[in-house]
């Protein structure tokens, strides 16, 4: 069997997430790397194997699919060896499951990415920031792990839906909440902090995936130490905290 | 066989498509209204029914279930009736309608629903209205319009994917469009009278679930009537004009 071909970036989460659950799931795969910063997906070429040009994507012999849930659900379908927990058959966990990630869309990953771009990623990608959409996304990430805590992590929850095992909603939302660790370590905690629960689930998502969970992650770290090195540099530097805060 | 209860607010987009889909597949159903201009989405009472406090959402017997794309693909698999073409069996297919789906939530359904809520809909519902939050939706509309004919109604297709009947995404981005009218004739032609193939596939899915489909719209269309007869009123009272756009 030809492996599938994977195009990623795994700064963005849901690449992360098709990474993962391809390597816990020896899933043989080719990783094509899709640079966001040089604006690879924007290009013609990409455009061909995605017409939206986002990450992930994936092709499958002559097929073709874009957007993580539904390449994570065809990859659970259709790859016989993944366990049914990932995505059970049976029609009314899979709903509960279906439920959480269509909410994810317009929940956490609205507040969580629109919050990162607008707060740390927007200089770099050559999008000017907005203050008030960082102000809305904020309040909805908040409402949002709020939300996961209460709704879906209820009592000893091991993970969502109180399943002993992980499915594809864990590992996307998961791998979304990672991403916060672009913020730094104080503003991560200042949202994970009050969150036990989440901050369990999380632990035992990685510890489910590892350690595939921890290599998806290492390029995000070395982010997140990248830009901490620049902010730590500005605040030394009083002309280009200048030029930084301009760009901001 | 008790039927199920669909807790739904015909104003809303999500809503019509789960009560068509109904009609249109004789499922049977109690409808539930819950007011969202009276704010019974956030009361006790309905947010033992869905925790999010959002429509529509569903109870099947001890089963309950919120997210209106979760509620499409589980009426379709757990009633036999409905046939294969609106949530196909073949898993590639199947993978196709589901990227369509995911895609709805962070482009079509963003744009068209925050352009809306911030151009009509706030002032009714509390909510202050951001003018930069309106111009970004309505930039991420006219993409996501111009994506949908040039990636799923290529050709001659009277459906998405070039499929000869609808889908449960034919049925959920339609009645996402469909909430323009609320803009007004002028604004809707804007967005749409350059789009000859949204329009006809438009009509393609009335067709097809007709009379449901145009039942369900009914309240939309009282509701767009209302808006404009202020809107005239207010062309022709200064002070009220002064008083709406106040609000605005």
């Amino acid at each position: 069997m030809q492996p599938i071909k994977v195009y990623a970036d795994r700064r963005s989460q849901p690449s992360r997430a098709v990474i993962i659950f391809c390597r816990a799931n020896q899933i043989d795969f080719e990783e094509i790397k899709v640079d966001l910063f040089k604006a690879q997906h924007r290009t013609a070429e990409f455009r061909k194997v995605n017409p939206m040009g986002q990450v992930p994507a994936i092709v499958d012999g002559r097929f073709k699919l874009f957007e993580s849930h539904a390449i994570l659900r065809y990859l659970a379908s259709v790859f016989p060896g993944v366990p049914d927990h990932w995505y059970p058959a049976d029609l009314f966990t899979r709903a509960k499951i279906e439920s959480i990630l269509d909410w994810h869309h317009s929940n956490l990953r609205r507040g969580a990415a629109t919050l990162i771009m607008n707060r740390a990623l927007a200089p770099f990608l050559g999008i000017t920031p907005s203050p008030e959409a960082a102000k809305q996304a904020e309040n909805l990430l908040v409402q949002s792990l709020g939300s996961i805590e209460s709704v879906w992590l209820k009592g000893d929850s091991k993970f969502l839906l109180g399943s002993p095992q992980p499915s594809i909603a864990d590992l996307s939302l998961v791998c979304e909440i990672m991403q916060l660790e672009i913020l730094g370590d104080d503003v991560r905690d200042r949202y994970l902090g009050a969150h036990e629960k989440i901050l369990t689930w999380i632990d035992n998502v990685k510890k489910a995936t590892s350690p595939h969970f921890e290599e998806a992650h290492e390029l995000l770290f070395n982010v997140k130490a990248l830009m901490q090195s620049k902010v730590a540099a500005a605040a030394h530097q009083p002309s280009s905290k200048l030029k930084i805060a301009s760009k901001l």
